[in-house]
C-alpha cells in the first residue's frame, strides 16, 4: 500500500516555499504559517496559499521532528461509553510499548474534524493520527499528507476513497450473522434498528439483514427497519414504538449493546418475557453484555483488536514502511446467549 | 492555595545548573538532561544530581515552553469502563474549550506511575498533569515541580499530603446515604463489598457503612464486609458468596455500579428476585445504571463535574494564578430507583 505515503501520489515535488511565495505574492514566513497550520493568516491569504501549494504538489522534504516524547493523536467522533474506551484499550497497548503518547479528542459527534480542530493537531506535530467513526475533507487529508502526517481510520463512518489506509470490521457479515441466527430459531418477524444511517456500517449491518431474509425467503417488512444512534434511549425509543404495534416483531436485532439494553428496557416496561416473548441481540459484545439480564446474545466486534492493528498501521508509516495492505477488516462473530430463544409463536404474532 | 506552587515551598532559588554540575561532578549537560527526564543518563548518576537539586531547592526560573498547542496529561489508575469515559468527559469538556489538547495514559493499575511514565510524561512538557485514583511519590512530586509543572489528583487513593491539589467526592457521607436509605427501609443484615482496601475511597465509604449502622444502633457483621475491585466479576464472586450463606444479607451495598451489576447476576443466578428477595444499591450513578433491569438505586458521584473542577484548578496553577482552596470534595446524592425495597422479613433470614 502505497497510496498515502504522499511521495507516491504524483510527481516529485519541485517548489520551495519562495516559490509558491513568489506565485501567491506573500512573504515566506506566511507560506510557512500556513503550513505549520498557524491561525494567524487570513482566510482568504490561506486558501490562496494552498491552492498554490497544491497545484506544485508541494510536499515538506523531511518530516518535521516530533515533540521528543513522540506522540500520536486519537479522535473520536464522540466519547461514547464502553466503546470508545475498548478503542482506548486497544490503543494504549501499543502506544504504550512503543513508548509514546496518545492525544486523545473528539469531535462532539461531527464526523469531520474542524479546521481548528486540524490546526491544533498540526500544531501537536503528532507522529500520525488515528480517526475513529470519523474521516477527513480532501482537503484536510491534503493538509496532513503536505506535512507528511501519516492517518488512518478505525470503522470508517463512509466510503472513504482507497487511499486512506482503514481497519473496521465486517458489518455486513456481522448483520447476516445475526439474522440468520434469529431465522433459524423460527422469528418470520424480525425487526432491525441500526444505528445512524449516515454512517456506512449501519448501512451494512442493515444489508447483512436483507440478505439473510432473501437468502432464507423471507420478506423484510419494511416497517421494521429503523436507524437510530448508538445510545441506550435509541434502542429504548424504537423499542416502545416497534414492540407497541399490533404486528409487533417476535426479533429485535439492534444497533450496538447499549442500543439493546434500551430495548431491554423497554421489553420489560410492556411486560414482555426476554426471550420468551422477544428474542434480542446485540452488536459489539462490550465486557458488560455477558452480565445483564439475560445475558446478551450479540455479534462480537473485536475493537481492541481493530484499534491495535490500527496503531500499528500508522506507526509502521510513521516510520516510513510501506503498508503491504491498506484496507483490513477484522472478522465479527455470533456469541450466543441467554437473549434469544425460538418465538412463542413460530407463523409470527401478525394478526392480520 | 500555595503549596503546591513551588516557588513558596522554601527559600528562594540560588543555584544555578553550573553550581549543581560543579558539586556533583558532571557536565552541565548532564544536569540538563536530568532535568528533562531524558533516559540517557546512568540511574546512579541522575540520583546524585536529582540529590544535589533538591538540596539547593533547585527549581526554573521560568516555565519552559509548552508545546506550541499546549495541552495538559490525563493519568488514569486504569482505563476503567465508562467510569473513566465520564472523567474523559469532563475533562475535554474544559480543555476544548480552552483550545488544549489532553495526552492520555492509564498506568495499568499501579497506584504511582513508573520512572519510565514520567520521564516521557516530562519530555512531553504538558500544562500541567491530571492524576485519576493514583498519586506520585515524593521524589516524582518533586520532579514535577522543578519544572514548574503543576498537578492535581482526581478522587485521590489514599491521604495525600495537605499541598497537594485534590478534588473528590463525599466518599464518607455517600456510604451514610447509602447505608441509611437501607436502614429506613428495615434492612438489619446488610452487605458490604466496598472497593479496593488500599484506596482510600473504598475505606471511606465502609466508614459512612459503619457510622449508620452506630447511628441506627444496629451491629455491623464483620462477615459482611467485603473489599474487591471495582468491576462486574467482583460482584459476581463476593455476591454468589454472600447470597449463598445460610445467614445470607437481605440487601448489598456495592462499591460501583459495574460491581452492582455483578451482585445482580449473582442474585439471578441463585434465583433471588431484586428487590423482593435482596436489595442491591450501587456506587457512581453511570448513565447505564437507570437503564438496567431493575434500575439500579445508586449514590450519584459527579464524576464529570470533578474532573472539571480538577481541570480548571490545573489551568489556573499552570497560568500562575493561586487556588482559593486546594481540596475540594463535591457532594454525593441517593438516587432512588427499583432495585431497593423493605426486606420480605424485616427481623432478617438469619435461621440462627
Amino acid at each position: 500500500m502505497t497510496a498515502s505515503r504522499p511521495q507516491s501520489s504524483g510527481p516529485p515535488a519541485t517548489a520551495t516555499i519562495a516559490t509558491i511565495a513568489g506565485e501567491v505574492g506573500v512573504s515566506v514566513a506566511t507560506v510557512s504559517k500556513v503550513l505549520n497550520g498557524r491561525s494567524d493568516v487570513s482566510a482568504s491569504t490561506r486558501a490562496r496559499v494552498e491552492a498554490s501549494l497544491e497545484r506544485h504538489r508541494y510536499r515538506r522534504r523531511n518530516r518535521r521532528q516530533p515533540t521528543s516524547a513522540g506522540q500520536i493523536d486519537l479522535v473520536f467522533h464522540e466519547f461514547d461509553s464502553e466503546w470508545a474506551m475498548e478503542i482506548m484499550r486497544g490503543v494504549e497497548a501499543v502506544t504504550s510499548a512503543a513508548g509514546l503518547g496518545v492525544a486523545v479528542s473528539q469531535l462532539g459527534g461531527e464526523h469531520s474534524p474542524s479546521a481548528q480542530w486540524l490546526d491544533a493537531a498540526l500544531a501537536r506535530r503528532p507522529l500520525g493520527v488515528l480517526f475513529v467513526l470519523c474521516h477527513l475533507t480532501e482537503l484536510q487529508q491534503q493538509q496532513l499528507q503536505r506535512q507528511l502526517i501519516p492517518f488512518v481510520v478505525v470503522d470508517t463512518d463512509s466510503a472513504t476513497s482507497a487511499s486512506v489506509p482503514t481497519v473496521g470490521s465486517n458489518n455486513w457479515n456481522g448483520g447476516l450473522l445475526a439474522t440468520r441466527h434469529l431465522l433459524e430459531l423460527g422469528h418470520r418477524r424480525i425487526a432491525i434498528i441500526s444505528g445512524p444511517q449516515d454512517v456506512l456500517c449501519s448501512r451494512a449491518r442493515a444489508a447483512g439483514f436483507r440478505f439473510a431474509h432473501d437468502e432464507a425467503g423471507v420478506p423484510v417488512d419494511p416497517e421494521l427497519v429503523r436507524y437510530g444512534s448508538f445510545y441506550i434511549d435509541s434502542g429504548y425509543a424504537y423499542g416502545m414504538e416497534l414492540l407497541g404495534r399490533p404486528d409487533r416483531p417476535t426479533a429485535i436485532f439492534a444497533g450496538s449493546d447499549m442500543q439493546a439494553m434500551g430495548v431491554l428496557r423497554a421489553a420489560r416496561q410492556l411486560g414482555l418475557r426476554v426471550p420468551e416473548d422477544l428474542s434480542v441481540i446485540g452488536y459489539d459484545n462490550l465486557p458488560f453484555a455477558a452480565w445483564i439480564g439475560p445475558a446478551l446474545t450479540t455479534i462480537n466486534q473485536p475493537l481492541r483488536d481493530m484499534a491495535g492493528t490500527a496503531t500499528q498501521m500508522l506507526l509502521d508509516l510513521a516510520r516510513g514502511a510501506e503498508l503491504s495492505t491498506s484496507r483490513i477488516d477484522l472478522v465479527t462473530e455470533l456469541i450466543v446467549r441467554e437473549s434469544t430463544a425460538p418465538p412463542a409463536d413460530p407463523t409470527g404474532t401478525d394478526p392480520r
